[in-house]
């Protein structure tokens, strides 16, 4: 790479940066100066969050302890905070509620919508190339209720569903590639046969329009941890559409989601509405911390967000090819705005001693084995001199560890 | 009541409160001068929390960030920290994971012991005065494997147990009448019949020794917010005893619990030992501040604390009959101490105004619908001055709310 090359890099990205509206919220978090490009796994910490957590801990815990539950508005966390994530993912109000791992509000999801697909429907989609968590569940959802399981690639879906589908699972944004799936298509297609959509949004949520309401998806799931800036381990969330509310019907049906749970009556009688998704006491800790992190969107709107995630994801890609040595790695990440998250994946035959000299240079992203390098790029506070820098230390990298 | 009687106690409580050997305890924890009886709903704030979680959420995410999932311990803290609560009730390393909510952990165990018993065995005996969830997540479980649920006192399983019999699911201490159940007898007669035991120890562990080892129990579960004072909704946890574990197959088989999780290969292998029973990514932060608050049980022994709990539920009770008005209250706690629990449960026909009343007057326990009044005893930091107070406040109430 000449220094010309660099020197015109380094000022493009300094333009685009200037040009850049969002550029003012990445003072709201945590950063030093690394390149953080793993948002996508784990996101920064937003600066607010650890005085927030102090009078979470100190005060209602420590001081108010047990009546926090009602003053300090614990007891309503999940659907508040359900409601605070609903405009990100083109949610209207009281169908999202917060609680429990990404893996737990799948299990609830996969046999919710066995029940509401009822009837002669024993087969059950699955996105082949999902983040595997979402297969194992499926696969013991699927051993209880005595449904088959399809595993396909989600553009496969449209031509494969019939009478006999339940429903399909499917990640909205491939962890591996950054591939982004086909909403609005595949659900249209299940729903043509009368098959359900669930959708996981783990790596789209905070990173790019979803429209859950707009395109009429039945359930979905998410995690928070990743572009949500939630926190490590924060709560996932579940998604039910207001029209299939009433015949929700968990596989989990713990006493947080009985319509009346200080009544403590061994019948079982479950809430109306979000709440229904609820099972125990909700993780407050995590959940607070979550809360108090979503802050950071207020005033940020999530298309403004997609186009600076696009133009970010462009222009490393534009700069990976001009400073990574010939042949040394291939985007696996589609070219094709439509097809692509908010991720850039690049295929590496050296990857983990890549990786990890990457991180010990302060280029911060991910290995996804066997030779998958994985970079992460959250708008809200990550730049574009950010991406131009981690392009050219990738650069350096490679040409100090040879190839094969 | 009398200025005398009054004296008496009070100086009984300070003779006792002098010889206790546990009252040192007492300083490790955020306290007012209140009197905290709610600690088997919320335990208190271990005081040294707060800065240990500011470390966790400033430095461990906010500086370190996704590193700290080596580097800070998150990964192996499910099993790490299970391995602190196994000597509190009796279990030896490598058999507690924490995770989940005490109803997601039943549904495990439920679903994994009818698996383990296997073949004939179509039912399932629930505590019948079992707190609701547990109950619910029974019958969901049941209605998935195709069990039948047998509500039973569980001083009748013994008699009822049967060659039909899977699994009993029993509380270890009744939530609302605080009578602890005689878990090596139940385990025993259900062992005698080839059926597990799966206890519920949210009201015991950490109140008395409870011996899972000791007693051959199979599976248990727990909550870790009551006399673990890990925080508002910290994690759970389920012990799966040694011998089982090979064969222990669990319904929510997440990515957390497979033998090679960053392999993220579609075929699910289970991991060997505890980890099997997690799921999916951990919440780190309500899990490491129950982590540091289990620092407390340092050099703490449980049988000690049990002798603590019996000497305090001994006194309350004395102090009571002494200064609450004739016919008032009725408690509803065993005298019996093999059967009594670390609490005391007064039946009060007024007891809704009664509680909000001695809230107000700086006693805290709780309302248990219709007509209990709650008062937990958590010996590291309630003292016999304290139960004496409650008492006295508590015949100041009633004498200050006229009966129905």
């Amino acid at each position: 790479m000449s220094d010309t090359s660099t020197a015109a890099y380094t000022a493009e990205a300094a333009r685009l940066d200037a040009a850049d509206e969002l550029a003012k919220h990445r003072e709201k978090f945590a950063l030093d100066d690394t390149v953080y490009l793993d948002g996508n796994s784990l996101g920064a910490l937003p600066a607010h969050v650890p005085a927030r957590m102090a009078d979470v801990i100190t005060r209602q815990w420590g001081e108010l302890r047990i009546r926090s539950w009602d003053e300090s508005g614990w007891w309503t966390a999940p659907e508040r905070i359900g409601d605070r994530i609903a405009p990100l993912v083109g949610a209207a109000d009281g169908q999202i509620v917060v609680g429990d791992s990404t893996s737990v509000n799948v299990f609830k999801a996969v046999v919710a919508a066995t029940r509401l697909a009822g009837g002669d429907r024993d087969e059950i989609l699955v996105d082949a190339t999902t983040f595997p968590t979402d297969g194992y569940i499926a696969a013991s959802a699927a051993r209880m209720t005595g449904h088959r399981i399809v595993p396909l690639d989600p553009a496969e879906m449209p031509g494969a569903v019939t009478g006999r589908t339940a429903l399909a699972l499917v990640n909205h944004v491939d962890y591996r590639t950054g591939r982004l799936q086909d909403l609005p298509g595949v659900t249209a297609a299940l729903h043509a046969a009368g098959a359900l959509a669930v959708w996981d949004l783990c790596h789209s949520a905070g990173a790019l329009p979803v429209g859950l309401d707009a395109h009429g998806v039945d359930l979905a799931v998410g995690c928070t941890y990743k572009y949500l800036n939630g926190g490590p381990g924060a709560p996932a969330y579940l998604y039910v559409a207001e029209r299939h509310q009433a015949r929700f019907d968990s596989p989990l049906p713990g006493w947080n989601s009985h319509a009346d749970p200080f009544g403590m009556t061994p019948d079982y009688r479950a809430a109306e509405g979000a709440p229904r998704g609820r099972v125990g006491t909700p993780d407050i800790l995590s959940m607070l911390s979550l809360e108090a992190a979503l802050d950071v969107w207020d005033g940020v709107r999530i298309e403004d967000v997609r186009a600076k995630s696009l133009a970010l994801t462009d222009f490393f890609l534009e700069c990976v090819r001009a400073y990574a040595p010939e042949g040394r790695v291939t985007s696996v990440t589609p070219e094709a705005h439509a097809e692509r998250g908010s991720q850039v994946a690049l295929r590496c035959a050296e990857a983990p001693a890549v990786m990890a000299e990457l991180i010990r240079r302060g280029v911060v992203g991910d290995l996804r084995r066997p030779d998958v390098l994985r970079f992460g790029f959250t708008p809200l506070y990550v730049g574009f001199a950010d991406a131009e820098r981690a392009a050219r230390v990738l650069g350096e990298v490679l040409r100090d560890i040879p190839a094969g």
